[in-house]
């Protein structure tokens, strides 16, 4: 008897190799693609069986995954923006590109999802691979938010939610009640910089799952890298999507913040509605 | 008899100069103030009566301005927000400031209208001494929005109309369906420079008033530095909300348009619900 396979879809960072370990502890077999100029090629030694593809090369990702005999697929680390405006698709991506009237991130990873399902590929969620892996909710630091801190909280929470719900941007930045940025295309840690720049010292960031998107992809991501940049802006607060959120490396995060009287906070969906 | 004066809070650019003028040519006489580091001081030359000011110092302004027989009164010219954040408020401003609880540049600008109005200070619009400076509506350049351009637009228009309405900014790129950035407090030119390294050659830029705002105060503008910005983005369109955008130096901004083949678009409110 042969064991089962899971499909990995391996985008950036250190999740898709998370996610194989994850698997392979669980008994599966890890069949994994990446993508040129985007995946780290050295994720080859994760897996049973490796390939990469040229971002756009739809068809050639579900041949390598049907010939390897996977049925469940999941998805692994973003691929990063700005660059998916260059890809080059074949004639199968380009039929799900040009079905779209809007093509923000959302909309196109779930058309391709659908593709893939239509090919009795099921996707499923990587996080479900890596237990611990979900950021909990309340105060994770020694320091919690002040009064204005918190206020700042509840006037952005719901203004991230309608920006995710557009499809838009994971993160804001306010600060006394004023929306310093916007993240747009340039992603987290770019918006961080920009907000620390327009905002000054004491800023708080928020950063949410798009309300609607299909978790199965692109949970949004914490971990040392954007705690230094927080750290770097003179941030005073973070507020992240709780249970909803990966939060890597964290015990070596939290004492990063803790060491920088940064209060790191996990919220409900509800939050400022109770 | 002494004629009547009118009040000018002016910031920055040419407008307060524009707004003195009209109110001159209208037989008004002109009571202006300005502030340290915002306000260009040599426009003094515009008024009967000048004063600078600090920012912040909302009971000096009253005064200046019943000390001078002002009984009308209008904002002329955005104050930088950056720079808004470290203002030293007075005692009153300070009131006014700490009764709001979000403090958005409207609801902001707003309570401080409020404030003045309270002194039976009557807010005025200052475009309305300046006939013939707001953008009409329709394709004002000589290339027309290309079918993909137009579908940007109507994508875009109502997400605008949203940010807006939470008074983030006044303005976001576009390109194919996606949103590229999104205006915060770094202002207009700072949004567009980054829309355009982000999203490449032919992003579509969209300014709208923030629906609700009030009119009497910080209406968009338009000119030739806007639109150097967008030709040095390789922009592809502007679309503006046509009569309630200040369009400064139409002409020679329309020229410079033409001349790379931009295309600058006044739409209406209900642009996309037709």
């Amino acid at each position: 008897m042969t064991r089962e396979s899971i499909g990995i879809v391996a985008g950036k960072g250190q999740f898709p190799a998370l996610v194989a370990r994850g698997a392979r502890e669980a008994g599966l077999g890890v069949v994994m693609c990446g993508f040129h100029g985007h995946t780290d090629p050295s994720l080859e030694h994760e897996a049973d069986t490796f390939a990469m593809l040229h971002l756009g090369a739809l068809n050639k990702l579900i041949e390598f995954f049907r010939e390897h005999g996977v049925s469940r697929l999941c998805f692994a680390g973003a691929i990063s923006k700005p660059k998916a405006l260059d890809l080059r698709p074949d004639f199968r991506a380009a039929k799900v590109l040009f079905k779209l009237r809007s093509k923000g991130d959302d909309v196109l990873l779930r058309a391709v999802m659908d593709e893939l399902e239509s090919e009795g590929l099921r996707i499923v969620q990587a996080a479900e691979l890596v237990p611990g892996l979900r950021g909990p909710s309340g105060v994770l630091t020694r320091r919690q938010p002040t009064a204005e801190e918190w206020e700042d909280l509840r006037y952005g929470w719901p203004i991230a939610q309608t920006i995710g719900r557009m499809d838009i941007g994971q993160c804001i930045v306010v600060k006394r009640g004023m929306v310093v940025a916007v993240e747009g295309l340039e992603g987290t840690d770019a918006l961080l910089r920009r907000g620390a720049e327009l905002g000054g010292e004491g800023c708080v960031a928020v950063k949410i799952v798009k309300p609607g998107q299909d978790e199965r992809i692109d949970l949004p991501a914490l971990g040392t890298a954007t705690m230094r940049t927080l750290v770097d802006g003179k941030y005073a607060c973070l507020a992240f999507h709780a249970g909803k959120t990966l939060f890597f490396d964290r015990e070596e995060a939290l004492k990063l913040a803790d060491a920088h009287s940064l209060s790191i906070v996990g919220l409900d969906e509800a939050f400022g509605n109770e």
